[in-house]
């Protein structure tokens, strides 16, 4: 019997829904599986924490992750206690940051019995690599002067070292996918750093020669998925251009409720987090109303991630069958509760066993 | 009779066969006004006069533009001769930040005639209000070490004066069309220049207490544009956010090749500037697939600021005549060459006489 420690973070608002769904659903595949415990540790971290502790998570939380062999992470933030940049520096990317979660990376693709908002949606199937450590987050920089000379400073650090990790990692992805590999660019405007990003992704894709490339403007990059998603397979971009085509890559699955992603410690130092691309959405937390595809999808991404593969992908076809038959949540045009589609999903599973 | 001294830079690509077509289109325009003329002075800038004299524009460039009633830009760059960040920081920033043209704005609906990439399309209809003089686009920054530990450090300013302007912009804009205003942000992510960004937002939103706001971060908001365009009205971005939205609201208005913006210097100090969305897209230059359309309408929001709007909502209604027609080139689906939707947008305007 093979035990896996994970600890899950569940956080804010729908955060504590999908993740009590996706515990049901990796239950419920261990079972199946017969030869694996999941053994769930819940840290009651976040906004609610803050009001009561000053601190979204305790001051050893990251030594305390650092036992288990992932994370688990729902959703942070509640605008309405905490200051978005303090909840969210406070946990999600202060956990990105110490575990040392140097990529994120994030599939898009429609699942089976899911309307994208496009047109023809055209079996589009990319991955995006974001770089997960540095770049345009940063708190480097500040404000001078008051009144009407006031300046903010944003500066935005890029390191060689994260930039190459990140595009390697890219192309041995797309290696490995027989695909090409899109740069996510902006060198036309932000001369420093997307020049220099350039310059990193031609020296690695030299090294790649038989991997089709290009470089995309942002701006252009987000129009393109609105218009032609099917022209991607592997996408590397920074943290912030990670963020946007990720988000518009779940709004073209459909909804941002059913993307998955996986922040990795590509070194295996510490363990990997997994959380949905969704946030916490505190306008339909407690209505059952959440979608938990993002939060299970992610579930299987970590049972890849953990070697169990075959399980992963059983969690994900379960997905479409539910999918395929109608059984949705109202943000992807379905009547049914989080609940009702975890319960078909534990279903589909079992009759897989 | 009233003369308006235009100054015409086609630049590179399509930005040649796109400023053609305007022109035609314009000269029809005045013709059945009857009462003014349009003055063009076409000036050969670009990366081919680069190529031939070091420079995208003579040094005494910005001095001449400011001789003319307005500027008109068709597009700017051809990497296979200047890089990208070359061309542009030497043409078109380069006019935007010498001409204080500090303020960017971008209409985005769907013309009769034209699908849309989204399946319900929802009649939207928004304006974003992009800040056009500094923020993300900056020369503060620079590269240090080298080999392995090569760092890149890219600096966004933001001036509470520039803040204020395109936010305050945006607020009358709203209050003229009866509007709400969102604002574009990225505070849980960018700490110091996004949450200044808010706060000068929520400062200017508290003179306007019967106009409704909200602030949306930049990938939320982006998959909005994808999910519910029509939830928006005016829509106020900093320079790079203002960038990738108003690409987006291409894409979903059917093609990039239709969105036009007006670059103002709002205080009327030195002309402004009016460009499509679209670049100069290379790859189809000289083969009669450019979509004049962006370009069009670009001239019919010129015609606005020079205090012709009736003249401009003719051109307007024109180009949906012709495309309700279905008289399109390629990239909207249609057969039609450039010159031939030029030749049957001068024709409907000319029926207008
Ligand atoms: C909540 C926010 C800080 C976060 C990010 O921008 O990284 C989220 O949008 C994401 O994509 O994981
Ligand atoms: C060409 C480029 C520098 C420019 C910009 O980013 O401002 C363009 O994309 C635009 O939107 O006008």
């Amino acid at each position: 019997m093979k035990n896996f420690r994970i600890a899950c973070l569940p956080g804010d608002g729908i955060g504590l829904e999908v993740m009590s769904a996706a515990q049901d659903v990796l239950q419920t595949a261990a079972e199946i599986h017969g030869g694996v415990v999941f053994d769930f540790t819940n840290f009651p971290w976040g906004s609610d924490y803050y009001v009561e502790n000053g601190l979204m998570m305790p001051e050893d939380g990251i030594r305390q992750l650092k036992e288990f062999d992932t994370v688990f992470l729902g959703a942070v933030g509640n605008p309405k206690l905490v200051p978005d940049h303090i909840s969210l520096w406070g946990m999600l990317i202060k956990i990105r940051r110490e575990l040392e979660l140097s990529l994120n990376v994030r599939p898009a693709r429609v699942l089976r019995g899911i309307d994208s908002p496009l047109h023809s949606p055209n079996d589009f199937n990319f991955i995006v690599v974001r770089e997960n450590s540095e770049g345009e987050y940063s708190e480097a920089g500040g404000v001078i002067h008051n009144g009407p000379d006031e300046i903010a400073v944003q500066n935005g650090i890029f390191t060689r070292k994260a930039t190459e990790r990140a595009i390697r990692y890219a192309f041995k992805l797309a290696k490995k996918r027989g695909s090409k590999v899109t740069s996510a660019t902006k060198s036309n405007g932000i001369v420093h750093s997307m020049p220099f990003w350039d310059r990193i992704f031609n020296e690695v894709a030299a090294e790649y020669p038989d991997v089709e490339t290009r470089s995309v403007h942002i701006d252009a990059l987000s129009a393109f998925l609105v218009t032609k998603p099917e022209t991607f397979d592997v996408i590397v971009a920074s943290n912030l251009f990670g963020d946007i085509l990720t988000d518009l890559g779940g709004a073209i699955m459909g909804s941002i409720g059913i993307a998955p992603s996986a922040n990795l410690n590509p070194e295996g130092k510490y363990p990997s987090m997994f959380e949905p691309v969704h946030g916490s959405a505190p306008d339909i937390a407690g209505q059952g109303k959440a979608n938990p595809l993002g939060q299970v999808w992610t579930a299987s991404m970590m049972l890849d991630h953990l070697g169990l593969p075959e399980l992963g992908a059983a969690i994900l076809e379960a997905c479409e069958e539910v999918t395929g038959e109608g059984i949705k949540t109202p943000d992807i045009g379905g009547t049914s509760s989080t609940e009702e589609v975890t319960a078909a999903i534990c279903s589909a599973l079992r009759k897989k066993a």
